[in-house]
């Protein structure tokens, strides 16, 4: 059997941020109409509509169907899909299948989260919740900053690393929000800012940690066929990689590594045809999940960028900016780009897109040499893990 | 391209009530042991899981992966989704594509809902969130029993049909879950006692209704090469029709008939080669979304068993018993089995396989002529829809 190919032809993202001007329809709708125009494809042409939507912060209950209408999609079938933070990946992973599978020919996966519609005492909250619910949130008040202050404790023990290098990752990541008009967080920020901001969970610190954000992103699949007629640049997905772990990081072996996600990147990696030891050189970007900069490090290692326990001297060495070894979050990453959680997946695969095709802006577009990208979404501390390889050949 | 051929070769069903006596995990893993022991399976064996929860009014906000992990099926890729009412059924769609397309050999569709965890004042105001939330619910106060209460009056106003035409289908349906063991309400009722009990919102009494069930379900979907190695009775997904309507009823044409179900028919015969206008004579049985018993009548019209205008005929002259022109609800429908939201269109997908293989219980069993049965799902007031075909022939 032959898997149909599929391809991205049409990426929109709205702007990320605090995003009180516009209602949940509203903000998706800035990033589908960005899509279908990119696409140069009306509502009609849209045959099957994911949507990724934690949204237990936001007051509309049925998001699927709401942004559906309001975006003029009716009656395309559709359903919302939900993994933590990784939501948005669930969303294209589910669209993928619909167009790979012949069920759909043009698909869509939207990612829209309002997340401060809520206070922000409470979406801390909410966000601790996803963690280990009755155990670790319930017996031990464990917050997200909390349980990535365990792996970065574990880490910087284990390593030679320290919170200068966590906080280099941070100043990599604004440095490239600031090129991105759509960055959450549009401003450099220098190595002391950070190692001088106030600790959340030691050793990290406020520059350390991504901000709530709302924002929303959409990228229009096809397959092969009206690919080719659609766009002269698909950019094809060619792995996809999904896999689960424990939440109950009480559990894991060890706090070096996320087995889910290296579990996720493997199959990604066999399917799009990536040496996983090489992967560095056959990669021209990646966006990886760095909700706290250690996150962002530990992706390095999970990737196969890094050997394990060197990830740090990637971004001590700056081979993580453009021109270094693999230019990683050159969006600004979830860090000052934002993480609006369903968006966040979705916002990688258009930032790769339009790496591939070239059409970054303001000094930030990477060159394009093997014409392959990576996303690396993580829902929780590695609850679920995606990984999409992308590339320009089919 | 050929499309994989996909089919369930294995189903479990938790017994749908007031299931205090079980956490999330618990009710779903009762279905999942079922769904593995039916199939011969061991955990390692499946590839990928969606979880159908809808789960506002539970204190598990990430099921997917708590439930992924007590089930013993870490590490599989996972997610959950969900489409109001028909949510249990977007679970089985996202992993029939996971199968069709190659992406996985063997995967499972899980619905689970424990509704009852929240007090019911609190879930009937959640659900009535889920018609249109921001016009329908927050200015009229619209709640599910008013919404269908607008069908009935209207269909009641254009047809023949009386309040005792709905109070059979209530009759119909309690008599089958008399012989369900899994059924919330396994007692018959009179039509008298439904006609003498008590208005919702009139035309509507409180036996026209479907009770905020807690329930889990659970399919196992394999690809072919692997269905006709697991199973010698695999119950081939056939047809798979999805569509979405406004959630705003003021914005249709009618009250008669809803659009979106009618399109998601459609698709799903077109796929099975089933004819729309003799379908009755092609189907064994169908299990159709009587959240209220007008839809179920509703649902005689818009799945091709009764022209417009005459399903009522059908109940009044007992053509949807066993033995009638098509048995319709004989597991007992959401009515009198139950709707637990996440597991009602995977506890759907679990009674025609059961039924299709001739393992029916207590005297409900269907004569299996065609070996086809059809599920019919829907979303809020036709929100969403999707609509199965299944069947004994690939």
């Amino acid at each position: 059997m032959t898997r149909r190919r599929v391809a991205i032809v049409g990426v929109g993202h709205s702007k990320y941020g605090y995003r009180y001007d516009v209602n949940l329809q509203e903000l998706a709708w800035e990033a589908i109409k960005q899509a279908l125009e990119d696409a140069g494809l009306d509502q009609k042409s849209i045959e099957y509509v994911v949507y990724g939507n934690v949204g237990v912060w936001s007051s509309e209950p049925l998001p699927a169907v709401a942004i559906n209408e309001y975006a003029g999609l009716t009656p395309a079938g559709t359903m919302r899909v939900e993994a933590a933070c990784a939501t948005g990946s669930a969303a294209i992973k589910a669209a993928y299948d619909a167009v790979a599978s012949g069920m759909a020919d043009i698909a869509m996966a939207v990612g829209v989260e309002k997340m401060n519609e809520s206070p922000t005492p409470i979406v801390v909250e909410l966000i601790g919740r996803a963690g280990n619910y009755f155990w670790e949130f319930e017996n031990f008040g464990l917050t997200f900053p909390g349980y990535y202050a365990l792996y970065a404790t574990a880490y910087m023990a284990a390593t030679g690393a320290t919170e200068e290098d966590l906080c280099r990752v941070a100043v990599k990541n604004h440095y490239y929000a600031a090129r991105n008009p759509k960055a959450h967080f549009p401003r450099e920020i220098t190595l002391e800012q950070c190692m001088q901001s106030r600790y959340i969970a030691w050793p990290l610190k406020l520059y350390d940690c991504s901000p709530i954000t709302d924002g929303a992103a959409a990228v229009i699949l096809a397959s092969e066929e009206l690919a080719r007629k659609i766009t002269d640049t698909p950019v094809w997905i060619k792995g996809v990689g999904v896999a689960s772990d424990t939440s109950n990081i009480s559990r894991r072996p060890d706090f070096l590594v996320r087995r889910g996600v290296v579990e996720a990147v493997k199959k990604a990696y066999r399917m799009a045809g990536i040496d996983y030891e090489n992967a560095a050189k056959q990669v021209d970007l990646a966006e990886v999940h760095d909700a706290f900069t250690i996150a962002e490090i530990l992706s390095y290692e999970e990737l196969g960028f890094a050997k394990r326990g060197e990830g740090y001297k990637l971004i001590r060495e700056g081979q993580t900016y453009i021109g270094g070894l693999i230019p990683v979050n050159v969006s600004g990453g979830l860090k000052a780009k934002g993480h609006p959680l369903g968006a966040t997946g979705v916002g990688m695969a258009a930032e790769i897109a339009t790496q591939l095709r070239g059409e970054a802006d303001r000094g930030r577009q990477v060159p394009v040499k093997n014409g392959v990208g990576v996303a690396n979404n993580v829902g929780g501390t590695g609850h679920y893990a995606y990984v999409f390889v992308y590339s320009l050949q089919p």
